[in-house]
This record gives C-alpha cells, structure tokens and sequence, in this order.
C-alpha cells in the first residue's frame, strides 16, 4: 500500500546541506541522487552521485532521469540552467523562486511590494549610480553584488563618500546594490516550510551570532512573541506569492525593536541546524516531505536549544560531547580556513542552563 | 584536532538495527562497513558492505581489515566464529557476552546469580527431563530452544504433560530449556549503555504489547518510578557483570508487580526505537559512541512517545504523517508476511495525547 509521493529526490549541490537532506530522506525510504562538481563532497559520503557542472545540461538531464523530483542545496548558479528541464521533472522550489532569491534588487522589491521592511537601497551601476545613491541614501553603507554573494563574500562596508571608487573597483565592476548600514541590535531569522498543497509550517525564530559575514552560533527559540509573529506573517506572504514548496528561510535585522529584512535563502539555511535535535520535526525533514509531496510535520521545539558552526578547523568532540544534550556533526570535509566543517547542537530543557552550556561550548570550540 | 576514538565502526548484520546504526554514525564523522549474507540488506543501503556468511574467517577478516572496532546488530550467529578476531581488533560488546546472552539456560544462571528474579526452569536434553522438570515446576509452561531463538520463534507452549512429546518433537531434540508460563500483567524492558570507562546510562522503561511472540508497539516512558529504579539496577548488575560496553536491553514481566527478568539482547533493541525522537540521544547514536570511545550521551525523554512496527506490509505514510509528532521509519526491505519492514513513533508533550495518537495510528497501521 504505497502512497502517490515522489520518492526519488535529486539534490543540485551535494554539500552538508545535502548531506543532511539525504540522512532526513532515508528513514521515510526516500532516495537521494546528487549533482556536483566534486565527487569528494559531503552528501557524496552518504549518497550516490552524479559529477559535472551545474549548468551542464547532460549532467542535469542524468540528474532528472534519476530523480521524480530536482531540489537544490545551493542556490549560486544559473536559473536559467534549470528552464529547459522544468518540461521533464518538478523542480521544488521552482527556479523562479531562485532567480528572485538570487538578485538582491528583485529580491527586495519582492519584499517591498509585500510591504515587508528592507533597508533603504538602490541599485548601481556605475560609480555615477554609487555617488547618487550615497547623496541620497546616506552613509555609512554596504556596497553588494546583486548576485552569488554568501557568507559575507561580495560585500564592501563604505564609511563616507570618498571610499566610493575603492568599493566599486573592489567588486569588479558587476550589478551592485547599495544599501543604508543597519544599526541592528540583533538578527533573527524565521524558517518555514510550504507543501506543494499550500500548508504551511514555521519554526521558532532564532537569534544568530555573525562576525565577518559568517554565522557563528544561533539560540532559538529566541523567544519574542511579537517579532515572532510578525516574521512568521511576513515569510507566510513571500512563500504565497513566489508559490514556494520546500524550507524556506527569511533573515531580519532587529532596528529599533523592528524587523528589516535583508535577505531570503530558497532552501534549508544554517540557522535552522538546531532543528534537528531542538524541534519534532527538522528543516531538513520537512524539506524533504515538502519536496516529495508528503505531509508536513511539527515544528514544535522540544526545549531550548544553540547551534555552533565549526570553522576552518574540526574542535575535538570528546570534551564537547561530555557537556548533557550536545549533539556533534561533522561534514566529513577536508579543513580549510574559515569553511564550514561541522556544527553542534545543544538542548537543554530551561533557558538558563542552555545559556550556559552554550558558554562552556563556545569556550571548547575557540569562539570566546 | 582528533581525538583518540575509533571512527571505522564494522557492523556484523546489515539489518534495520544496523542501518540505525550507520545513519547515527554519520553525524559523528563515524563510518560504518556492514558484513552481511545478502547485498540487498537495508544496511548496504546506507552503507559499504562485505558479503558473506558470518562465519566465514575470510569475510570476518575482511571486515576487520576495514573496521577499529567490531560490533554486530545481531546475536544468532556462533560467538565462537569471534574468538580468533579478538587478537586482531576490539569487538564491543565481548564475544564472551554475545556467548552468554546465547544460551537461555546460562543467562538464566547469571541472572540468579546476580539475584535477578527468574521463572522457575530448567535444562531439558530429552523427553525424560521434560517429565522430571515439568513434575518439578509445574504446568502450563513454555518449552524453548536454548540456543537461536528470536521474536517467539523455537518456542511452544505446554498446557500439560499430555503435550510433552510433541512438544519436544516440534523442537526437533536441540538443547531445550523448560519455564514456568508467567502469568504476567505487562512487559516493560530497559535499554541502558556502558562506555569501555565503565560510565553507565538508562533509558526510561519502556512497556511492550507483543503478539505471536513479536513485538507490535511500545509505550514510553511506562512511568513506574520503583519497577523503573528496579530494572535499572539489575540492568547495571549485568552490564557491570559483563564488562560490557555498548547498548544492553533486558526484557521483563511484571508478575504481581515484581519484575521477572525474560531475556537479554546484546545489541540495540526494538523496544529502543523510540529513543530516536524521543530522547536527547538515540540508542544507536549511544551505541555507536560506547563502540567508539566517545563519551555517552543523555538519555533524557523530550516527552511521551510510542513505537508501532510495521510488520509484513507497510501502511501508506501519508495519512500516518498527518498525525502531529509522527515520524515515519522504512527500512527499505521486500515486503514478506510477518516480517519487520518499518516502525513509527509518535512523540506528544501530553500522555493523554500520546494515547489518542496511539490510538489513531494503530487503527491505521492495521493493529485493530
């Protein structure tokens, strides 16, 4: 007695984002098939693979022959790539939802139209644009690329006007967009995940920790009933209005006791690790029950839980693993500076205990 | 920055349990080769497998050559085939345990001697010995295989000595063990796990509903503060007993509320399956860290939580996964009467929503 589900998925990207969608798949007996570069990559450990490029139409129609259904761990390469295939297999989310979600400026007019909040910003350009949008916007600002910007790659922080031309000829001369620096008290973000019927679910908010455009730690809940909600209703209308199916992720900066979206992600995101242990159901679960046409499954979080990336270098786990409710993952990838090899997640069932527990870990993991 | 653990953990079975087994691994940077009979065993699945009989030195070898640390997620295999492996690498739990938990009439003997309660029995090589035990001991009462029996198979129940000969014709003259029938009013088993520092954990106790000697669903935490504090006392007596390192299940009945002790399984156990949602760290990831070397983890319960097996058929996941908190377990194996293909688990915050969860789910499953 078989249901009508999708059961072979096809993952674009075979990171530990993959990875962690394959081990998710398995227990509900679904398969995963990967498309990446490399052959040495994360989700490779754990599933077979098909190598070559992402845009390599061959590679990608072998990826469809394998799969009832394409989904991505990684959204830095061409929509476009994907249209000719969109006639031969579902793609969830649709690729129109990764173009908007990979142009900062589309982006951000999909959230203003939304009436969701974005910091003042203007495309640019040129150095001309760049002049203009600064008289008008003011400084400090960030200069970004419009496009493939991660894990703070892509950016340039401009004080005043006469770092104008530095920042331009830093980013090399692609479509930029200029945005007014937020003097955040805090990021959060909301993670959701929408059935292709049009449920959809939404995880606690949580409270992330970046330093050099990296996310360090995150706790969540990060418990603030009123930003919670307003996330929830603002990650609600963009999933609405792109459609969307699958996990997909909203981040804020906290002005002035007010949310400022700064940018969506089309997939499973880091600051949803801790769902894992720290919730029924994970991100990485729901993604997959979402994908393959399954029913969504509760996001209720089942104590309070951080997260710690592990960077550049593997910590060792035993001292880690003695600290009650530590959960380690290692990627299997090969150490390189500032990467993201693994993370671990800690649940406690009070707050205070999760707080210091997270100390301790930060402390064992060189974060101090 | 590595610690001194084992990483390359050889699994000998490739079953359900050792698949649990390989997927808890994964997180942990912990690989997992299977030996196996068969390729097409959910493990291989998973994971890397070497085929060929448990037996076969070759084989054993070969999984050795590729492995820090044996261990197995099944016992009904010679523990003898074990002994010249010992020199070559460490095999977690002992070859000496799997011996004991192999012979029902010397596991009864450690549990006497550990002054553990058992139903009255005794040794039986022949028709004349049934007659004298059962004259001894009383009737109704159960004749079984001493060696090699599992989920209820190699036993046959004895209403009264008219039924002794065909009783021991059915059993076919193996070395047989002749118990007292316990009139019990439940079985609850505990699962706990020792690290090779002799550090020990418990699960809470489970409460296990069978039928045709195989289990159909287990509710958990059976709360039950002084069976529990029992039960936990003389799972320690064994571990300690043995020096056992890994997980140990016993199972018991409750007869007039005291605890009979029935048997022990040397290996992670169905009656744990639970633990994957329901408890800060699974049975299989606490299994794998006592194999390993890594410290053990909490085995704190995140709520209310039971476990259905799917057996010969698997329900249609979809309307099962409509039911909040439930988690869904294929174990990707050829449907065949009788046989454990799955389990789900659902996990409430509430007792009384576990029940009518319970409920709902069994009705689905097909246990009316």
């Amino acid at each position: 007695m078989k249901s009508s589900h999708f059961t072979r998925i096809g993952v674009i990207g075979a990171g530990q984002l993959g990875r962690m969608l394959a081990l998710a798949g398995f227990p509900l007996g679904l398969s995963t098939t990967f498309l990446d570069r490399r052959a040495d990559t994360p989700g490779a450990a754990v599933a077979p693979i098909v190598t070559g490029d992402f845009e390599d139409p061959e590679r990608l129609a072998e990826l469809a022959a394998r799969s009832d259904v394409l989904t991505f761990d990684w959204e830095n390469f061409p929509a476009a790539s994907l249209q000719g295939l969109r006639k031969l297999i579902p793609i969830r989310p649709s690729p129109d939802c990764l173009k908007v979600s990979q142009d900062r400026v589309q982006e951000k007019a999909l959230f203003t139209r939304l009436k969701i909040p974005v910091a003042a910003h203007a495309a640019v350009g040129d150095l001309t644009d760049l002049c203009a949008a600064m008289r008008r916007i003011g400084t400090p600002g960030v200069l970004k690329t419009r496009r493939l910007g991660y894990d703070g790659k892509g950016q340039v922080l401009i004080r005043d006007p006469a770092g104008a031309a530095a920042a331009v000829a830093s980013l090399g001369g692609c479509d930029l967009v200029y945005e007014r620096l937020q003097r955040f008290t805090r990021e959060v973000s909301i993670i959701g995940a929408r059935s292709s019927a049009g449920r959809a679910v939404f995880y606690p908010l949580a409270a992330n920790t970046h330093a050099q455009g990296i996310l360090r730690f995150s706790v969540a809940p990060y418990v603030n009933a009123a930003l919670e909600r307003t996330a929830t209703v603002y990650l609600k209308r963009v999933m609405n209005a792109l459609d969307y199916v699958g996990v997909l992720a909203l981040e804020f900066f906290v002005v002035g006791g007010r949310l400022v979206a700064n940018e969506m992600a089309p997939r499973v995101h880091n600051s949803g690790h801790w769902t894992i242990e720290g919730c029924v159901t994970s991100q990485f679960e729901n993604h997959v029950r979402a994908v393959s046409g399954l029913p969504l499954g509760s996001t209720r979080p089942l104590g309070h839980a951080a997260m710690i990336n592990f960077l550049g270098t593997l910590p060792d786990p035993e001292p880690l693993l003695r600290i009650e409710g530590l959960a380690y993952h290692d990627y299997g990838k090969v150490p390189r500076p500032g990467r993201k090899l693994g993370h671990c997640t800690i649940l406690k069932s009070r707050a205070k205990d999760r707080n210091l527990a997270l100390e301790n870990a930060l402390k064992l993991v060189g974060w101090t």
